[in-house]
């Protein structure tokens, strides 16, 4: 058996997200379509981050076990591609040790959260989310240096998972401000159900006002999901890079 | 009667393009339905360019007479906006001169062209040609230089239209090299009908090395559409801005 690991990079906006379900077009399953096209087999993928829908991948790896591979998996991204939707694409295939887990063996995850703050939307930057009020960028960058490190973020995670362990750490949380466009970059070990979304939305709060950088630590003490800023739309996100 | 001038942005590529047609979504069609609902009454919009199917735009210009505008021109981008698709938006709209007419008064336009120069296709860069082998930027960059100036460039214009001066001025033409994607963007008094796509086409032939770029010379002087490279597609395009 060989264990193959693949790069994917997606547009999210018309998937209901990573995994596969009854109802709705997943990211996944598109990708176990082609397979089974090219190797004439059913294969299961497994995913490294189960994207919410909307959300976007340039950087999303999963991997499968298979018998025999007939082709070289460096020729693997381009005889896939050519079955896969436009807004879907392998763009990297590589033998991995068998051991290797997508999602269990990860060490580091990284994500971007885009925002287009113009006063009008934008429709060529649509994988951002359109906040009209002027942001105070150096409210936004203050306010995102108290969440680097390693902390309870209970605060940051959406409710109705069953996780009990919410200690993470935030090893990097870089800002790009290129107006109208804000961008941020979080790099992480793990992250909560929604956290990159929260945190998103929280800095934004902190841009407009609505918080001060300064009610950070105790934001996150709280441990209360209440104490944080609005979950940003999923459509800004962008999963990046996840390494091993 | 008020001549009110709008600036609109559109993603083209759910669009057969911005006229309105009897089969197929125009972008035309969609501003149109948008003003007839906030002002109660049918109006005809004038464009400045008519792009093509799949071509985007940042800065299309499009202007209409209305009686009395009840409503602060500054305001009617949110009131349109409101009905209009995500893929549309109307950024700007103002009271114009009653002469300025969108195409005719039109002094300069600006496109952009995007060609993603990587081995794979990125879902996330949809605005742009993929093509596949390493381009030569510095030979599309030369080439480039020979377009600059007033020439009859009829060799850059498709077949089927009813244009008999093909005289233009190309004022500028700038190169953007951020690997893996290179962008140009053209300024000119007027392009003709396919002309920015065929340069486009040339240029990237001329980074393939099909063609070197002491050829331009006698590619302009032969006014033969033959002589130059394919026609690139729509997707890559995008209309940036149209002075007056």
């Amino acid at each position: 058996m060989q264990n193959i690991l693949l790069t994917i990079s997606y547009d999210g906006a018309c998937y209901s997200g990573w995994q596969r379900q009854i109802n709705g077009r997943s990211v996944q399953e598109e990708i176990e379509n082609s397979l089974e096209k090219l190797f004439k087999q059913k294969i299961r993928i497994t995913g490294a981050s189960r994207t919410d829908a909307g959300v976007h991948a340039s950087g999303q790896r999963a991997a499968f076990f298979i018998d025999q591979i007939r082709i070289p998996p460096d020729k693997l991204p381009f005889a896939l591609n050519a079955s896969l939707p436009a807004d879907i694409a392998v763009i990297k295939a590589e033998l991995a040790p068998d051991g290797l887990h997508p999602r269990f063996s990860a060490k580091q995850k990284v994500y971007e959260y885009a925002v287009y703050n113009g006063r009008v939307r934008d429709p060529l930057n649509n994988r951002a989310w359109h906040v009209k009020p002027a942001l105070d960028t150096a409210k936004m960058e203050e306010a995102s240096k108290y969440l680097i490190g390693t902390y309870d973020f209970k605060t940051f995670c959406a409710s109705g998972t069953d996780t009990v362990n919410f200690v993470r750490t935030v090893y990097a949380l870089e800002f790009h401000v290129n107006n109208p466009l804000i961008t941020f970059t979080i790099a992480g070990d793990a992250f909560l159900y929604n956290m990159v979304r929260i945190i998103a939305g929280t800095l934004v709060y902190a841009g407009l006002g609505k918080l001060d950088p300064s009610d950070m630590p105790s934001i996150i003490e709280s441990k209360n999901r209440n104490a944080a800023g609005m979950t940003a739309p999923p459509h800004g996100l962008t999963l990046i890079k996840i390494l091993y």
